[in-house]
């Protein structure tokens, strides 16, 4: 059984937020398999995906003040500059987490550690809504 | 043909480790696959997986030299630490490497290059033993 | 339906090179694919794969100075250098991005966003021809 489906993540501020719950209800076919494979996969090059701690907001809000400070705005190196100062960032910030994300399924949802959640990293100052398209494939 | 099952990998102190002998033990079955497709997952956002270089132990000390200074303790930004000063960190850090690793199978066994190996990236000063749910198709 | 190929990718220079079609043209099949998920596996531990912004060259430059700049050769940390200054540096570079990348299928080709192209990272000086190892799966 193979289920494909576009997810449309709202548009949030810069930084690292919860999706889990997102993901999930745009899911309701997962119920159905004892056992499979979900892919998320994010449509962007300046979002991306991660999965950790999904309890403590001073956690996200970590992850977006070391992000900021390994790739940040303005170095001297950069030359693709057009977009703006934190597109740039965002196009490395996205490719040292996740743009695809494979999770496994088990008794009918993702087979997540208690601690896990799955995380939106929203690296432009105003990217809008992103696109998820996720593949699942179980029995 | 789907498995899936729970592999524990033993408490380790921390740092880079090769466990890639571990996990194929924990798959017996898929010395019965022509082709497929093996995802380890590592249910905890404190330990992580990477594939790298499966010969010297230098570089595995090498890995938790780069990546103590790229995410150090004790950083003015960070504001979770109620759990310790590893414990930031150590999130950061499995969010730059992997938390699900995808790897192909061919002829019965883990399709890995010749230099490959799994490493667990055991983040915590005392992590305590870790588990993978590991999910399997093939054909 | 199952297909599993090894795709060669010719030698390049060190930096980030956009690979997209190679890949593509390597995989007539998904012509013949509604659904389903592509695994590009690069069989290497000093090359590696993302999927990034597929028009601006500077994009990739910036690629290749900001990984220079965060993972610099010559640090006083590493103890693996046998192998040359750029060896080390590699292995932690090919760790950041991937070397397992899950891929969807729908409607016979790699569903991939307007803007995201899949990026070899050759990060050594010399690292000759590198092999994918890509298996697909579909419906």
């Amino acid at each position: 059984m193979w289920i494909q489906r576009e997810i449309r993540l709202e548009a949030r501020p810069r930084g690292f937020h919860l999706v889990t719950r997102e993901v999930e209800e745009g899911l309701p076919e997962l119920a159905r398999l004892r056992v499979g494979l979900a892919l998320l996969f994010i449509r962007h090059t300046s979002a991306s995906l991660t999965l950790n701690e999904n309890a403590s907001p001073d956690v996200r809000r970590d992850f977006a003040s070391w992000f900021d400070q390994a790739v940040p705005e303005n170095a001297p190196y950069w030359t693709h500059t057009l977009e703006g100062p934190d597109d740039m960032p965002a196009h490395i910030k996205a490719s040292l987490t996740a743009t695809s994300l494979a999770l496994p399924v088990r008794d009918g949802e993702l087979a997540l550690g208690t601690w896990q959640g799955v995380y939106l990293c929203e690296h432009r100052d105003h990217g809008g809504p992103r696109r998820l398209l996720v593949t699942v494939q179980g029995d």
